[in-house]
This record gives structure tokens, sequence and C-alpha cells, in this order.
């Protein structure tokens, strides 16, 4: 019994779920629904609560947003979300700070704090430029992108007017989005300075060599010196799950444990099978049929998609869907009885950095943004991505093995997972329990925020994480946290393209991949807008 | 009109050729072919002439080999290749230097001379401990591989004994081959030890999370402390030629530009469909039928051949090539006018290494292995790995394009090559114009070449090449300069049982990346011989 649809949308992350809400409020009379391949809402958005820490929420997935005057559109669909009558809870977000001047730079071996970077820079240990002397990397990196773009910092400037500076732009003769970030970088800052930014930055792919016109205006508007971040009370999951049942309660529909496996054109309509083998559906091949058809996902999802659709394999959609590189990031939360860090290294909130495999180290807030000062607390005991991702790799299962095997996530039986509080699991966040980290990851992962901290032989007891959750997006089918747009690609006409990739196909995609706020949900619904500008005069015709 | 072999070998690589012949040899009445994707034999030995610089032979792949006591298969067969009377010239080898005390490291922008390591080691700007201080990174690196398997670096081992020592060997509660090479050495070295044998090392992948069991023999054999190299006078590619002459010599045949397409079981044969579009073939897909197929090429082209091909998606085949990483490695030649080196730096042969993305830079020795002391010259300007050929990603078309258009080096549209001495071109290699260096690339390896060398403005003119060739072996079908084994795999068991994965089916596999010598000739040949001890008896029978 095949079901007919108007839309369905494949991907129940954001922009999957907020196109799903707006084309259903717009057209109610339509059949519009959402496929999601996992057994949850929220794609990369994935807040969980540790066992035993009440008055937190993890954020495996993404975590953060900036301001409204950069990111508007996240705000806006907020105050929405919260005129919702299906809304339970108001969504609340308060600020969530980084870069703190007590926090420690763990940077080859000497342990520094943030403020050293201007207050002591004769102790960093990086034989970096006069010009970088004294200045943090955030402000290297700003002298650096004004070399290569005259004048593209300028404080009032908007990021879609450093969008057209650095897309017209040429550096040394060639136009700037021929050319890779990190080779243009190497061409206005010495190696060290180059080390000392992508080391104390905390990051190592956005560094890397993707495309320098994207990277610089991206760049800015996330690691400008004057951004401001968010984090949300209830998590940042909260946002696509009261879009999802917002969806539903008018109407739309939301089959969870459904993984597209195949599609086809047939008489100007798609044929959708799905493979349902995850355990909340009973064993069975889904069919179903739908006139306009919704790819809501990342690279990596499309790809694993290609060899068995033949639209997919046609050169005019590969050479936009291929315009992106994913990239891994990692995050590893531990959960400790007290913030032990407030006392032992008068820390406490925000980052502190380390070019060790860790990367960074995030003193995790309460749910009402506060620091935690007493109780039960969290880090973010590492958040990082590039190379450092394969490191972590020794302590788990094969990437990519959990969606062969219609999981999400991979129990650890050849890595016995780490149960510091047994007792204290039960009734705790399925999600949490799914995502715990294997204990030789914990192990190490302990070894190395020691040694950021300077923990004695006497404070390690305290150090030592009660329970321990991790997550690596480059594991499929999301094959990265982030995008990248690749060199020599003009992200502005592949943005526009992709949406319709064939100008007379009912056939669209979107999603934080190919969008210009790349890694963050402001770019899912920056695509999923202009997704929805093709395909709603389509409805109403 | 479609031929049966009772051997089909694809790849004209050493482990193919070398197949081939001894197949050839010893059984004069079977009809034995090799197939060939591209235009010319010997896979990832690619010997060239540079225009203009008669004696001297740039090898843009595999340049050396070991002594005869670690790698006795590769010296055994130099002599009965010696006597074969299809040999136009004997194949001769000479001592081809790395280290030498006046070679530069210039590290973190500090610019010393490889003596240095002992001899100045405050100057290294590495926050290192008191046990490595002093030391070079080989001897470093060889006492944290003992901390791990005490006994393993003892001199008098072989490293079959190493091999059984690692595999067999727990470390911190754990069997080792379950275990990342760079996690293990973390427990046994501080990061900034760590980092300095990285850097000064020369290579990013081989420190990398790799099988930590196969990693530590295969970092003895290759990087001890007493290693001595040789290279070829005429060329390494010399040695798959001969092979591939003397094997038609005896009546093999050999067919170049075929790509293999797919392959499939009918009737207890093999059928084979090739791709001919190499511009040497007419435009025709051709087909043929064997009793025995051998794939003797490495994982990635194995991974192309895999969507079209049911055997390769069967999971007993799947989980057997599945158990190595493919490893990029990128080369840059660049010819000069003299040997500016010789003079300013008072460098003759050798390598210099950096942490700037050139990393390795070695004086490249004349066709009887001496120093280049005057005359045209040439330096090996780049060889690096890992993160750092993304790096060179920015100059250069997008990997893998050239495989898709079947050829096996892209023109360089919208690259402008690089041409020096445009009027030295006639008559040169074609395969070094193949592989001309676009400009950008070669500004920018003469920008670090310069920095590594301190060259002045006044001496900046003598550096500027007049010819550069790179080759990037990460491109398809190669996917790698070198294969790793993957964490947790019994790498001794997967070597004995992919080379016929299926015990029923006269289907086999063999070359570099399934071997215990990865990287190297020697495992080539190695896994060639593993192989042909299955098929032999097959074919006597």
């Amino acid at each position: 019994m095949s079901q007919h649809y108007d839309v369905a949308i494949i991907g129940a992350g954001v922009s999957g779920v907020y196109s799903a809400w707006q084309l259903k409020q717009q057209f109610p009379g339509k059949r519009i629904a959402v496929f999601e391949g996992s057994g949850r809402i929220g794609g990369r958005l994935l807040s969980v609560k540790a066992p035993g820490v009440d008055n937190m929420v993890a954020e495996l997935g993404g975590m953060r947003i900036l301001d409204a005057t950069r990111q508007p559109l996240i705000h806006a669909l907020l105050d929405q979300i919260n005129q919702f009558s299906s809304l339970p809870d108001p969504i609340e977000y308060y600020p969530f700070p980084v870069d703190t001047p007590v926090n420690f730079a763990y940077l080859r071996e000497v342990r520094l704090r943030l403020k050293d970077y201007q207050d002591n820079p004769h102790a960093l240990p990086y034989n970096y430029s006069t010009d970088a002397f004294g200045k943090t990397p955030g402000s290297v990196m700003i002298d650096a992108l004004d070399k290569i773009v005259p004048g593209i910092t300028a404080p009032n400037l908007t990021e879609e007017q450093r969008r057209v500076m650095a897309m017209n732009a040429e550096f040394q003769g060639k136009m700037l989005y021929e050319q890779g970030f990190w080779n243009v970088l190497q061409q206005v800052m010495s190696s060290e300075d180059y080390l000392y930014c992508q080391d104390a930055g905390g990051y190592n792919s956005t560094m890397s060599n993707w495309n320098a016109a994207d990277a610089i205006p991206w760049f800015l508007t996330d690691f400008g010196d004057d951004v401001k971040y968010f984090g949300f009370k209830q998590g940042f999951q909260q946002v696509p799950v009261a879009l999802a049942e917002e969806f539903q309660a008018i109407g739309g529909e939301l089959m969870l444990g459904h993984k597209l496996t195949t599609f086809t054109q047939v008489n100007g309509a798609f044929e959708l099978n799905f493979n349902t083998e995850l355990e909340i559906i009973p064993h069975d091949t889904l069919q179903c049929t739908a006139t306009h058809l919704v790819l809501a996902m990342p690279r990596r999802a499309i790809d694993l998609l290609e060899p068995n659709c033949p639209l997919l394999q046609q050169p005019a959609v590969k050479s936009l869907t291929g315009s992106v590189t994913p990239r891994p990031l990692f995050k590893l939360f531990t959960t400790y009885a007290s913030p032990w860090w407030v006392e032992q290294s008068g820390i406490e909130s925000g980052r502190s950095v380390t070019n060790m495999p860790v990367r960074q180290t995030y003193y995790w807030p309460t749910d009402e943004g506060k620091p935690a000062l007493s109780g039960p607390a969290i880090l973010m005991a590492s958040y990082d991505d590039g190379v450092n991702v394969g490191f972590w790799d020794g302590y788990r299962q094969k990437r990519g093995l959990a969606w062969k095997q219609q999981m999400e996530v991979l129990p650890l039986p050849e890595f016995r997972a780490f149960t510091g509080l047994k007792q204290q699991q039960s009734g705790a966040d399925t999600q949490w329990l799914a995502h715990q980290a294997p204990e030789s990851m914990v192990t190490e992962v302990t070894r190395q925020i020691d040694l950021i901290h300077n923990v004695t032989a006497e404070e390690a007891t305290q150090t030592q994480p009660l329970q321990a959750a991790f997550r690596d997006w480059g594991d499929d089918p999301y094959g990265g946290g982030w995008n990248s747009w690749n060199i020599g690609v003009q992200s502005g006409n592949v943005a526009n393209q992709i949406v319709q990739p064939l100008p007379q196909t009912h056939f669209y995609i979107c999603g934080e991949a190919y969008s210009h706020s790349q890694g963050w949900v402001e770019g899912a619904l920056q695509t999923a807008q202009l997704m929805l500008a093709k395909l709603k005069p389509q409805l109403s015709a």
C-alpha cells in the first residue's frame, strides 16, 4: 500500500523540520511528510542530560548561536517558536562565555593563562613575528585577513558586504575564490604566527585549505574580536523538536526510523524506498511516492545515497553536491562530583586551549547559564577537529559501522564502556547511555586534562570523571560537524543552484552544508529559505 | 571477439609484472596477460628525466630500497633481472644519503644544522623532556618504542622477530594491535618530544594513528639509526620495465591503456570488461575471459572497482580489503642552472627538514649517485604527507579528476603551467611534461626553500627554478603513496587471507598495500610471492 505525498522531506535536522513546518503552515491542504533515518529529531543538534547532573544539558552537537545582527534568522525563528501553542516551555538562551582571562593556554607544554597573550607575551612558546607580539590569536588573524582583502575587517561591514568583497577580490594576481585559505594565510603571516593562531584558536580545520573567499567573511563573523555567543537553557535540540511538534500539530506527518535507500523518478513523481530496520519499526521495507522531494541533508548523506539514485549521479547534480568538504568534529563530555577546576585553578567558565589532541576544554555552564560552582558538574573535556579527531579513533569503533548496521551509535563490545557510577544510570537519558565513552578514552582524556590544569597527585582523585559520553560527527551519515566550500567554487552560484539542481525537476536540496553560515543553524535556515522560495510557487501553481 | 586467458593480472606495477613474469616462466604454455589502466608500466614507480638535466633521473614515485638483510626480495630480484637477455643495460644502484650533519633543520622558524640536534640542543625550539635532550629524533623514537615493547629495539633482531613480538605484545592491559600508534606514543613520550620527532623526522602520517603493532617493527626497519638507503642509477622504474620486457620476451601479453571497469563470474571463469578510452587505443570497449584473476593493485583502486563488481562487495572480501588506509604522498621536483645550495649553504647531499608544508627537501644526486657540484641540478623540493598534502591542493586541480577522465594526469587549463625555460622542452620526457607543476606552486615552494636556506635578496635569482614537476600519489587510482594497517587488524592473518580472499574462487589480490613492508617495493614482492604460492598449484593442477 503506497502512500502519496505532495512533499517528502528527507532528514529531520533543522533545515528539514523548519521547511516542513513552513510549508504545512502555508499549504495546510497539502500532504507533507518528514522522513528521518535515525530514531530522533535534530540531526546534528543533540542535547542530553548526564546522569547525576540535573541542572545542566550537555550539547553533543551544535551548542550555540551568535547575536541577532550576525544571525537574524535563528533569532526571528526563536521568536516565532515561542508563540507556538504546542510549546510546553519557552525556549531561552544565555550568554555563553568562551575566552576568559584566567583560562589556561597549555601550548607546547608551556602553561599560561589567556591573559598572558597580552600581559606576558615573552612567555609564549612561539617564535612569532614582532607584528604578532602581545596580541591575541584573534587579533593576529584579523590583521592577516585585512592584508589579504584590505578593508574587509572594518567593523561596520555586514557579513554580506564582506562576502561580496571577498568573492570579487584578487590576491597576488588571482581571484581569491580560486585560492586556499591556508595558502593565502602563509603569504601574509609567518609560519609561527599561523601555528600560534591555530594552536591557540582551538581549531585545525577552520584554518586549513578551504575556499579563501568563503573562509574570510566566515571567520570574521565567527571569530571576530567582539563576537558574543549564546547557549540554550534546555539544550539547542529544543528548537528542531519544537518545530517538529508544531508541524505535527498542524497536520504534518513525521516518520522516524525511515532511512531513505533509493529514489527514482516515475511518471513525473518520485518513488521513494525506505529501510526501516531501526528497532522502533517492524522489519519491513516501506515505499511511497511524492510530487516534490527535498533532501535536507549534508554532503556525506547525499554521497551515501548516490550509488542507488541515478538522479544524484547526473553530472549537473554532482558538480553541485561535490562543492563542499565535510569536516569531522569530535566532542567528549565528562561529569564530576564537583567542579574541581574552580578551586584547583580559579577557573569558572569559558574554555582552556591546548595543542594536545584535547584542543579545547569547556567548563560547562548550568542551565541558567551560570558557572557551576558546587555540586555535580560537567566538562566538555574535548572539542576538537581535523587530524585530532584521528587521535580518538584508537579508542573507539571504526567510523561508519553504526550507519551500515542501521543504528545511530554502536554499542561497545570490545571497547569497555566507562561506567564510573553505574548505580546512577537508572533513569538516565537514553542518548547519553547510547553515547557512553570507552574506558580507555576517558583515561586518556583525563591524562591530558590533568596536564592542562597541572593537577597534582593529591588532586588526581577529584579529576576522575564519573560519567563520559562522546560524539564524532565525522561518522555516517553526517560525515562532518560542519562543511566547507572547496577551492575554486563560486559559492554564491552553487548555493542558489543547489536548492533546485535541475530546473525542470521537483527535486530540492537544503541544509547547513551548502550555506554561507557553514557549521551554524543559521546556515540551515538560509538554505531552507532559498529552497522554499523555489518550492512554494510550485505548490501554489 | 572475446579472448580467453588462463591468468589475467590487473595492474602493471611491480607486484603485477613480477607475478606475470614468474607465472609465465614456470608455465610457458599458459596464456597470461597483464592489463594496465594507464599508458605506462610501473604503477607508483615513475622515473623521469628533467629537461636540461642529462645526468639525473627524478623519481616522482618510489625512489629507494634498503640493504639486502632488510629487503632480501628486491635484492634477489635485481640479481635475477641482471641476467635477463632482454635487458639492455644492467640495473645498478648507489648509496642514497638522507641525514648528513650540515643539512638544515628549519623548525619553528629556527634555522639549525642537523648536527645541532646533538651539538647544540639548547637551540632546539622544543620544550622537550630531559630524556630527549641532545638526541636525534631517530634515537628519541627508538627509546619510545622500547618502552612500548621492551627489548624490541635490540639491534640483533630481524624484522620478522620484531613483528611477532609486537603482534603478541600487550601495552597497558590491551593487545598492542588493538591500539593506535599515536595513542601509545603519547603514553611513553611527552607532547613536545612527539612533535620534535614528527617535525624533524619529516613525515606526518608515519606517526599517526595506525596499527601500533605494525607500526613499531615497520618504523624500526625504515628509520632505525643504522639504516642505509640505495637509489637507482637509471631510475627505479627500470625494475618493473625490465620485468615487463622479459615477460613479453617469453610470450606474455601486456595491454596498456586497459582500465578494468567490471568483472563478473560466469560459469567458473571471470568475464572482464575494459574501458580503453586512453589515447593509445581506439575507442572501444574490450572484453575477455580468464580462469584466474589477479588484482595487483592498492586499496583505493579496489574501492574504485567495487561499485561495479559484486565479488568485491561480499562481506568476506570487504573485511579484508578495508583493513588498510591509503596515505597520500606528495613529491615536487625543481631544476636549476646550478646546485646553488653547495656554495650558498655548504650542502651537497641528503635532505633538509622543516615543519613548513615543504617538510623535506632532497639535494638530488647524479645518476652515478654523486652529489651534483656543478652544472644543471635538481632538488626534490618537497616530499610531504598527511595534512601537508592538503596545502598543495590550492595550487592544482581537484584530486580524482584525471582518473575519471581516463587520463593519468590532467593538463593545466586554469592552473598556468610553470615554464621557466620553454625552449629546453623539445625532446623532453613526456612524463615530465605531463607532470609539470603550476606556476603558483613553484612560486610558493621557492618561497619556502628560500626560508629554509636563508636565501638573501641577492641570491634569490639563482634559487629560481627552471622547470618543475609534481606528483600526488593520493590521486586516483592509487589513493596513497603507501598504505597503513588499520587499528584492530591482525595483519598477519589478513595478509595471508587476502591473496585469495575466497578459498574456492580463483580470485587473487596482491600489492604493497596488504604487505608487511608497506610503502616499499619489498612489500609488493612479499605479497606477490604469497599470492603465487596459492595460484601456482592451481595452474599445475
